[in-house]
């Protein structure tokens, strides 16, 4: 498509969903986006705004006009302004704070009062309750009094509540809509029914509802009075990053790296990972260097080496990795700590022993040596076991600690390996080789 | 609590949701397991089951009471009852079949004949459609007439079909209720309206939810007829799945893996990926082996080379996480895969020479040898680039060969930037040192 052609490239988009248009800004390049973003005009639809990669939104508010900014933010319900304006720059903050409607805008900095990543910042405000004692009736006929824009885009529940204005139930509409005026909205209600605390964490909100598979849930201050709901397509967007975030950490990635950064900026994001591995590789080459009289007179210790060292950090990481998972869906606790240790350990153990059989019938062929045959695999049975004793503990004691797991593990689980491979391996051949 | 006593681990476990029992169950050993299950006895909730990992599934149906079983499974919703069967053994299925009523088992059994992971097990056949020339009037009469068991257990929409029962629109609830009697349901359908193949990857249809923040979608036939509808909470549920899978793999775990396997079953899924490694890392030693003799003159080699192969594979796991995340959400495509590529060497580049700089200090001081300092320092810029190229292409290439990224990439760009970091770093020690 010729990027020139007004005409034909808003015919060719109109039909687009918003999150659509955001993936393509996305993946064009940066001449090409503010072009694109000026050919639009004025039309531009606020929703792309709540889709587009945060990395990218400055960019796009700065080329974008005032007022087609002002016009795109004042139609987005209050969570997904709160999301937009969150991470912008605090000129660029009052800019679209400044062309909201006061109530909204009053909306967006009381949420912007909460923690970020707590239920606060992720509920909407607009929400439909009624009085617990109300029927079916009287229901139905306030929400058909209410005006359009006083009501959130979709919503499946009414929440009812005390004359303390506590949440004590939802009635979905479905139920509402089959039950008869006169039944009263305490006879219908679900029987599941969870609330928030406006200051919980936006992971455990996210876990909450795929735990119990919620559709929305109703948020509660301190006081235990309604403030806002949760929907299940904010909390699967809230699952969706925190996944994103686990994998990114896990292979120490900046936690919000994308494919739109520039290069400078994905350079320097995973610079800091770089630098812990040379320190922690460092340390592995130190323990060698202990060793280097041995190496000097055998250097099939050098040729073999690696391996042990790579088995163990492969063993270990992939201990590692299910207990990141674990940690993070809440099915590793205390209950079960020490059975899943011992069975990393026994695992460990076995692989090890079947291990280190095979490679030490190839020390054995490919040196001749039955004696580093046994020094290779004593290593190997000794640092596999050491991996899934480090794979598993290492994430406990960080989770313990509060560290995230996922950020921090991978580091100190390889260096455990390196460290313990190279040592147990060169350790044992100076004993029984020299 | 005390196990044996019946009565008061039944009032314990009254309140709690069939997830947290189901949790319970995960986490408790086998023993304890099996007693907590007779001892539940009679009323054991089909919902239990569904929750349920599928390693733990078949032990759990295996002691309960076929009458318990057969009670427990007929309050469920057919997708449920679909999610169960699917991974039981013949003689279980079949036990579980027989108990169903006639027009539930025809729809499991159907549900069944469609590909495993596809949209037609994901979906529900419980739902609310109506002709698309109804008046909202009508459509309310229409659903308080129906009976109860007819409906789904949740439902958000209404799906309009026209004459041939292809799907036309959804109504929300909503709406429905807010409108008068004698509104036509077409003049009130939701902008947004995707319908799903029934042969569709349930992966699909989870980013489908997930992009187009949908609630409910219908799914259609060959021929465009509507046969059922999947909701967000199944596809939330496919979304933690998908990530799961994705996580275990790219660590050489088996994507089933569980903390309720037992230690043969890991043992076993672990061990093909350290198979792989060990051939992959007896490749590397390979390598070293051809530079015996310059070792055995220089040991200074053997303890940095282990340094720039790290170095190497820690920056090729980097770019491959993004590579590999960025195909799962389609942010990767054919329009920006060489931009993608092109800025993964640039960045290689840059972390390599500052790295390259560093370590050639680390050579100089701790061996007294600038030649030494140059060696690794143009191994290390050698390595990673090499570390981007392979990291992402080796995923691009994969996925385009139809293989899951996430599954193979680890030990190939591992095995690229071993191989290539220490031929690198011993082939230019050999060419300047010696």
């Amino acid at each position: 498509v010729d990027i020139e052609d007004r005409e034909q490239l808003i015919a060719l988009m109109e039909p687009m969903h918003a999150a659509d248009i955001a993936d393509l800004l996305e993946q064009v390049n940066t001449f090409d986006r503010s072009r694109l973003i000026r050919l639009y005009g004025r039309e531009f639809d606020g929703e792309i705004l709540s889709e587009l990669e945060e990395s990218l939104r400055e960019d796009v508010i700065s080329v974008l006009h005032p007022e087609v900014l002002a016009e795109a933010v004042r139609e987005l319900d209050s969570d997904d302004v709160v999301d937009i304006v969150e991470d912008l720059d605090a000129e660029q903050q009052t800019a679209i704070l400044d062309v909201l409607e006061d109530a909204d805008r009053v909306a967006v900095q009381q949420a912007l009062s909460y923690p970020e990543f707590s239920a606060g910042r992720l509920m909407q405000r607009e929400l439909v309750m009624s009085p617990e004692h109300w029927s079916v009736g009287e229901a139905i006929d306030h929400l058909r009094a209410m005006p359009e824009a006083d009501l959130p885009e979709q919503f499946y529940h009414i929440t009812l509540v005390d004359p303390r204005l506590h949440p004590v139930g939802n009635v979905t509409l479905g139920k509402l809509m089959r039950s008869r005026r006169d039944v009263p909205l305490s006879s219908i209600k679900e029987d599941l029914f969870r609330v928030i605390p406006v200051d919980q964490a936006e992971s455990d909100v996210a876990y909450a509802f795929n735990q119990y598979h919620l559709i929305s849930a109703p948020v509660v201050d301190a006081d235990g009075r309604l403030v806002g709901v949760i929907t299940i397509d904010d909390a699967m967007a809230v699952l969706d990053e925190e996944h994103e975030e686990d994998i990114l950490r896990l292979a120490g990635v900046g936690e919000e790296s994308s494919l739109a950064d520039r290069v400078v900026d994905t350079t320097k994001r995973r610079f800091p990972w770089l630098a812990v591995n040379l320190v922690t590789s460092i340390l592995a080459s130190m323990v060698i260097a202990q060793f280097d009289v041995a190496i000097a007179q055998i250097v099939a210790l050098a040729v073999l080496m690696p391996i042990v060292a790579s088995m163990g950090g492969n063993a270990g990481t992939q201990s590692l990795t299910v207990a990141v998972r674990a940690l993070a869906t809440k099915d590793l606790t205390g209950s079960n700590v020490w059975r899943v240790i011992r069975r990393e350990v026994l695992v460990g153990l076995i692989n090890g022993c079947i291990f280190a059989v095979l490679m030490g019938i190839v020390g054995l062929v490919w040196f001749g040596s039955p004696a580093l045959g046994y020094v290779i695999a004593a290593a190997m049975v000794i640092n596999l076991v050491v991996a899934g004793l480090a794979g598993t503990g290492i994430p406990i004691v960080l989770d313990r600690l509060g560290v995230d797991p996922a950020l921090a593990s991978g580091a100190f689980v390889t260096t455990v390996t390196d460290v313990v491979g190279f040592f147990a391996f060169l350790g044992l051949a100076v004993l029984v080789l020299l």
